[in-house]
């Protein structure tokens, strides 16, 4: 209700003229963050586990690059994040025009989701699958179709069976699978890709793929206009706090981005932190060795407690507490509320697991500390409802 | 031209099904940044005097604390960055409900837009203002209507006036001026926003009002739903590069932005210096001096070449060079060619001017070695040409 001081200088407009769009949005928000949970919850987290950041941070030489670019801060950053683009594209073995930066994925598949995607546009996911890319659908007035996982995995093919059905402008997979943490290999991917329709493009969303196996990359050309892949510095480069992500695709379609992106959006001092990180080939395999234990330790702590952790090629591990979506989300709030964050799935059947982080040993010691009582909780919970 | 071998695995489609908006967007980008123009050159900049950067820098605290928080990159910042959000409600005597952060004015007039703006929507602006705001008005199919300056400064009554007339749903002021330097008194501003129509929301663009004379910056009312007001860290915080921006408004407006914008989309280590420069008001006032020593000596500078500097309340100083668009636009050129950075208004009358950022004494030395020689090869340029 509008005070009476406020309606005093406002006789008749009630509200902004918002688009109908806008109007019909919800006020929903993808993930709330922990420093908002610990502020709910009066109290700091023992344990950091919940969003899938790199509790091993970035390399030493990229902290000192940032560090140094801070007393740099006052000059905008590159617009063409030009040095990094070249880094990137050797890196790759591609070239500067098939790679476009931005604010991290989210902020790339806003743009990307811009382009292609107006009022009742037919796009296709996956039930459960990252939801700030249906955020971003949503936002620009997409119509989601999905297919459920297969056996906890994203299956390529009945994406694409869908995506002719529907006639998707945009299909989003991601590989390595957040939030199960499952996999396919790269070449399967690209022989499904034969089974893309037409007029789909493809969205490869490789966030964690550095933690994967070899050959979880799939190998497409980066001139190949079906597809465009999205990677990060906030998973195994351990930069998530600095919003750097990049797109690799067709030249065309990188320049695209350039119609509708804030061009001066980058943080100057992220982008030569990513820059350091990129040359840090020694750090990358000390945090996936890192990963490897960690992944390891919370697959025997969750066998410890009688749960079973699935496989994972990522840089947490999700696991399957072996009732239902409310059992799950009891254990949740209960490991929340012993100072453990930790997240899950959003919806069935996948509702049935917790995903843990992988954090330092401290961090998992603390872990497998909490994790018996809040099962104990969950289980006295469940008992009382049921 | 498709390879052989990119055509081989794209038997039909040529590109992206784009929006249609999208396919109709032009290729352009508000700026080129002055790094693309060293790269041009081969060589960089000896004085980087054209973005109305901020050569005196954050406060040493805010680099520190920027520094501090780099160690900590790995932790993605607060969507919500509740602490600077509360530090801005409490330095501005609003609440927190007031104000939202974004990634610099640019993008949070980006989300604005968004908000409001869909096909063919009015919006009202002035002839040669902030083109960012332009480019997102187009990047979401609005249709912008211009009024002229007026002796140099935006004239509110004429913006209201226009905005009446074709039913504008959101007006832009910027005030101080960019890129004219020039300002009105805030009073006058609230004065006038008796006639701004019932149905326009005024976005008022405060990006340089800490470098403006007391009583420039308008005493609106927060909750005033008739406008939203920007303000950035960009300027007299000296952190461009940081990416941090924030709007006061109505608390219903401000929660809307939680409908589309990237909620994670904050660098971490921005919000703690941002939070770190805000508390410091003792470098404001030394960056305030440093200011206006430097409008002095670009003004003088300028005296000595025969040019009019106009007034400015702003961290540059526009000077009239006396002739047309081109032999300004010549100037420009021989100060690039000379190592000089600048830049110049777009639109007629006002591109007879050139635009100079406050620099150090160094930089304005640089500047006034290379102004004699750059005008007078622009006025053999026109006496080539003319």
């Amino acid at each position: 209700m509008p005070t009476p001081h406020f309606r005093a200088y406002l006789p008749a407009m009630t509200e902004p003229r918002y688009t109908p769009l806008v109007r019909a949005l919800p006020a929903t928000v993808p993930f709330v963050g922990p420093e908002t949970q610990e502020r709910l919850r009066g109290t700091p987290f023992t344990a950091r586990l919940g969003a899938n950041e790199n509790v091993f941070g970035p390399p030493p030489r990229a902290i000192a690059a940032m560090q140094a670019e801070a007393a740099e801060i006052w000059k905008y950053g590159d617009p063409e994040s030009h040095d990094l683009r070249a880094a990137l594209a050797a890196h790759h073995g591609v070239r500067p025009e098939n790679i476009m930066v931005g604010e991290g994925i989210d902020g790339l598949l806003g743009y990307l989701v811009r382009l292609l995607i107006g009022d009742g546009d037919p796009v296709v996911t996956s039930v459960g699958a990252y939801p700030t890319f249906n955020y971003h659908v949503a936002g620009f007035g997409g119509v989601l179709h999905t297919v459920p996982y297969i056996d906890d995995r994203q299956d390529p093919a009945s994406l694409f069976v869908k995506a002719a059905e529907v006639d998707a402008k945009l299909v989003y997979l991601c590989n390595p699978d957040n939030p199960m943490g499952s996999w396919r290999p790269g070449a399967e991917i690209v022989e499904a890709l034969d089974t893309l329709p037409e007029r789909s493009l493809l969205v490869l969303d490789e966030a964690y793929v550095e933690c994967a196996p070899e050959g979880t990359a799939a190998a497409i050309d980066a001139d190949d206009p079906r597809v465009i892949r999205m990677r990060t510095f906030s998973k195994i480069y351990g930069m998530a706090g600095a919003r750097v992500g990049y797109a690799i695709g067709a030249p065309e379609l990188i320049n695209a981005f350039n119609k509708v992106r804030n061009h001066f959006g980058m943080n100057r001092a992220a982008q030569a932190g990513a820059l350091a990180a990129l040359a840090d080939g020694d750090w990358l395999a000390h945090v996936q060795a890192e990963i490897a234990t960690a992944r390891d330790r919370i697959t025997q702590i969750a066998a410890a407690n009688g749960l079973t952790a699935l496989p994972s090629a990522t840089n947490f591990v999700t696991i399957d507490c072996g009732r239902d979506g409310a059992f799950a989300k009891s254990v949740v709030e209960a490991l929340v509320q012993r100072g453990i964050f930790v997240r899950m799935p959003f919806a069935a059947p996948q509702n049935r697991c917790i995903r843990v982080s992988c954090g330092t040993p401290a961090d998992l010691d603390a872990f497998a500390e909490a994790l018996p009582g809040a099962l104990a909780t969950a289980r006295g919970r469940s008992s009382f409802s049921g």
